[in-house]
């Protein structure tokens, strides 16, 4: 019998932190049927202390930048679950965007991504790797990574 | 009972404008069943006469970014409406990706586009509250802020 | 009869690319009902020899962005034909998003996505016609064009 997401996260020993404040006009997420569509989500240390901000390629090295990226992951996570109830409902994780802060110059928004989506993966299996976007740009309160994401549900 | 959107918008005093004009290859508007994709729709001033341009923490304000963001919110609505036939149609809007023209250093995207969100939410209250993307980047025709959204109608 | 899109890209000469190569935590293509969600696609050669690199304004002109676009469309395509086994199962493109690797002050990033929708518009008719956004960033790997889309099937 395959390991459901709230048993794997378990498994692992992650302990989701809990959501993002909402400081504006906006939802952290809305559903529509058996879709969810989460706002940008952005890199947040776990114990919600501080962001996570500067400029990738010149204030965080490639691994600093891949844990920021994990964290947007678990912050969307966090608001699944607290838009669901559980993560089991998940069927998919159909498409991810993800927003660098990039330094001029650097080019490797793939790979600091993969800091998100890999930690999808190892949670969800299969249904943690979606569609992927992942590009640089000029982040809110200069915030290293933002992310969202469109997410299908069991029907 | 609930005043709708339409008689909301007359009880603002708003009268929405004229759709823009597309001038490429691509629509202002799609559907697919219940689901309505916008393109992207940039700042023009609600005349139709002149595009809202500069950059944002440089050539605008916060004030005038913010009603640059109005303006793409209520230019939105009109291509919905044109779309749908009448606003009364709208169920929730589910998700509203704002692009701010930042200038170097400017971080505050997030509340230049409660300038967008916060039209919408005196219009469609809860339904017009959405999930939100608020970043910068460089956008076509120096204009200062655009944005596009996916609304979800009444099945 | 009208021609469909597989009889068109025969009566157009256009051969299809192979799929992109997937380099990272994610898929070209992830599916839910009848809606299709795609990747990020880069641009790059029709030959799949190399990525088209280089800031639009700067290092390449308007006729060699758009045919950076072109080279996304018919990459997309592809992803979707492996996806779906035909492109006949296409009722609409729902929306793209196209990206461009702006030099300083470039504005037409409209001029350069009709590279990509006038192929979608010559393959599809109006079915190929999307809701679009077109804006600058940074991209990865300094590719010149990057474009996503959403696809609405036949039911």
């Amino acid at each position: 019998m395959p390991v459901g997401p709230e048993a794997r996260l378990q498994e692992l020993g992650i302990v989701l932190p809990e959501p993002l404040q909402v400081l504006g006009t906006y939802r952290l997420a809305t559903r529509h049927r058996d879709t969810v569509y989460l706002a940008g989500h952005v890199s947040v240390k776990l114990d919600g202390s501080d962001l996570i901000t500067g400029k990738v390629g010149a204030d965080l090295t490639m691994e600093q930048a891949q844990e920021a990226a994990r964290t947007c992951a678990l912050y969307m996570l966090s608001t699944l679950r607290a838009e669901l109830g559980s993560l089991e409902q998940v069927a998919q994780i159909l498409k991810v965007v993800g927003m660098v802060n990039t330094a001029a110059g650097f080019v490797l928004m793939a790979s600091v991504l993969d800091g998100c989506t890999n930690q999808l993966a190892e949670i969800f299996g299969d249904a943690g790797i979606p569609a992927r976007v992942a590009v640089g740009m000029a982040l809110p309160m200069d915030v290293a990574v933002e992310t969202e994401m469109t997410v299908a549900l069991h029907g």
